[in-house]
């Protein structure tokens, strides 16, 4: 098997080179009959057979960036293709960024299946962070009424979270994941080696997410962040691998009870409804996903506290480990009151015309969801962090 | 209640004006959680009990197009809104026809729900032909991820069959419907006295489903309309109820066995792949879709005729009667050979390369959706329907 060469940006060893052997650790996420496995562990791009027996067709698409392809996408397609000659992949490789992850970039991707008229019994496979993986779900969903489709996240992102669940979409110019799909994937397989490669900043994004199930649902995997968070930072590969597989299992959990969001699955947002003003506002791109859902996850903590909801050891603790994985704790000094409300205004989470938002309340580790809240505290939080 | 002005092109008597207490007639699409009611009768438009109780959230869009809205839209909005003050309703007006059915003017459905702020319990209606119900159920299943939707189809080929099972979608340059997603109402309202308004070729373009019915799973309705079809270009309106009575009711029963066209879902498509390219050919719009699918069914029968799956009295038969429906037997004549192959090549039933259709065997009512028939019989159909 034909192995990409190893990127500058690595900064800790790979593993023991015998990896083809590993075991992946198996995260189930049961939903009856669009039920499918996440593999987790090093390695796993050079096990063809794990990719090999959930593409059902003869024709692959590989959906990537052109900031992972040259690492990754030789790779992908020979573990597709290895003693499997009667597959035949092609690749889409699009410019790389949040900015787009929009319509024009989606027709692109049409375009390219159906120009290679690829048909029902294709498969999609997303190769990439949560750009990718969203935008890749919601071709799959919507080309030809439904294909199927594979994850292959290659950030912690979108290896914790946003590969995992079925949801897909893309940003409108007014808001971000407006359109889109809850379409499940065939299986995720998460090679942590991929992670080597992943810059700093990003890492720290993914780390976001990892805090926030501890915060809303698992007080003691956020006891084990606190003391592990400068093994993730050093990419410690045995700290990233339990913080993976212990943030899929959180999130399969909650995803296998509400999968469209009626209402539980909304908790996974915990500081997304400031985090996502703050991309819309600022400008999707400059910061990362993770980066701004800190900053709103620190929003949501302050205005748990003043409504009285937690005590302040949960405001402090939370500030303190997100600054230990070098997150931002308040939002870009441009944003304004004004700004986090519109974007608010068109959440996903209004319903007839109230605004609920994920807060904390109790003990660590639960949060509530909910439009009842004093309006003031609201107030209060957003003025507080805007000039 | 507020009533819109009769078109001058209305040509048949309304049924008796005492119609709000009419009982509709009911057809259930029987898909578990996802089964809805068909409302068929006249005068349902003046019942607005029928539309609200599917009405779960405070605001509605209705997406519509500029030739049905001055006659009907004013209509249901009253009818939404009637006794109901909690309720705002939005509407976009489109412009008419199958080459609008792009993922542009879809943007424009987004871009309005958006700056409307509209939120998840929002519910959009559909009120117009298959375009509009087409557009419109992609629009809901992909805005925010999904909202309810409800069809008030206004044409006989929207009442008979686009508005029943829930496939939604848009075209592409390359081929028709091949961006969608399989979604389904919350019910279906078929007020028949829509029909008095609609232009002749739109109503014989409609009846080429009807016969499709007949020809392959319902040879006893197939022989009624052998004997109704003067009744139904008459638009007698006790032809036409039992006409789409009966359509919805061979639909409903397809549907309910194979959703996601599995198989059986698959035999609706009757002359719709040869149609598909005529459409895709000879220009979107050029041809109402069941003019198409007309000249279609004539190649299809000419096919299974040709294989020796049926016999000469039902090749003789299916032209009797869409001759009788003033509806096309042969492909317009800039159609080429090489134009249908080249379009069928993208259709959505070929399957790792194969390309399956729906032919007839055997008596009349009785059909195959297979890959496995001799090439030879498509290119002699082929060459044979063009020059």
């Amino acid at each position: 098997m034909k192995v990409s060469a190893t990127s500058a940006a690595q900064v800790v060893a790979q593993p023991p080179s015998n990896t083809t052997s590993a075991v992946p650790t198996i995260v189930d996420v049961d939903l009856g009959d669009r039920s499918y496995p996440i593999y987790i562990g090093s390695g796993l791009l050079d096990q063809p057979h794990l990719l090999q027996k959930h593409v059902h067709g003869k024709r692959v698409l590989v959906l990537t960036n052109t900031t992972v392809a040259p690492t990754y996408l030789d790779k992908v397609v020979s573990a597709l293709t290895h003693g499997n000659p009667n597959v035949s992949v092609e690749s889409v490789i699009l410019p790389d960024g949040e900015k787009y992850k929009n319509m024009d970039t989606l027709m692109k991707v049409f375009d390219k299946a159906i120009e290679s008229r690829l048909d029902r019994r294709c498969t999609f496979v997303a190769l990439g962070g949560g750009v990718i993986g969203d935008m890749c779900g919601f071709a799959a969903a919507a080309f030809l009424r439904g294909v199927n489709f594979i994850q292959i996240p290659t950030t912690v992102m979108a290896q914790v979270d946003s590969s995992v669940g079925g949801k897909t979409g893309i940003n409108h110019r007014l808001g971000k994941n407006l359109i889109g799909a809850f379409y499940q994937p065939e299986c995720v397989l998460i090679d942590t080696d991929t992670l080597n490669t992943l810059p700093e900043r990003e890492l720290a994004s993914g780390l976001a997410e990892v805090i926030k199930y501890g915060l809303i649902r698992d007080a003691e995997f956020f006891e084990w962040q606190e003391k592990n968070m400068p093994a993730l930072m050093a990419r410690d590969p045995n700290a990233l691998a339990y913080a993976i597989k212990r943030s899929c299992e959180n999130k399969a959990e909650v995803v296998s009870l509400d999968e469209k969001e009626s209402g539980l699955r909304a908790t996974l947002n915990l500081g997304h409804t400031f985090g996502h003003a703050i991309e819309t506002g600022f400008g999707y791109g400059q910061w990362l996903h993770g980066e701004a859902v800190a900053a709103g996850m620190v929003m949501a903590v302050d205005m748990s506290y003043r409504l009285g909801w937690i005590d302040d050891s949960i405001v402090k603790r939370t500030l303190d480990i997100l600054q230990a994985a070098k997150l931002p704790i308040t939002p870009p000094e441009t944003m304004t009151v004004e700004m986090f409300k519109s974007v608010m205004a068109v959440d996903k989470k209004v319903a007839d015309g109230l605004l609920r938002l994920i807060l904390l309340k109790g003990p660590l580790g639960n949060c509530v969801f909910t439009g009842d809240y004093d309006r003031k505290a609201l107030d209060e939080t957003l003025h507080a962090f805007c000039k």
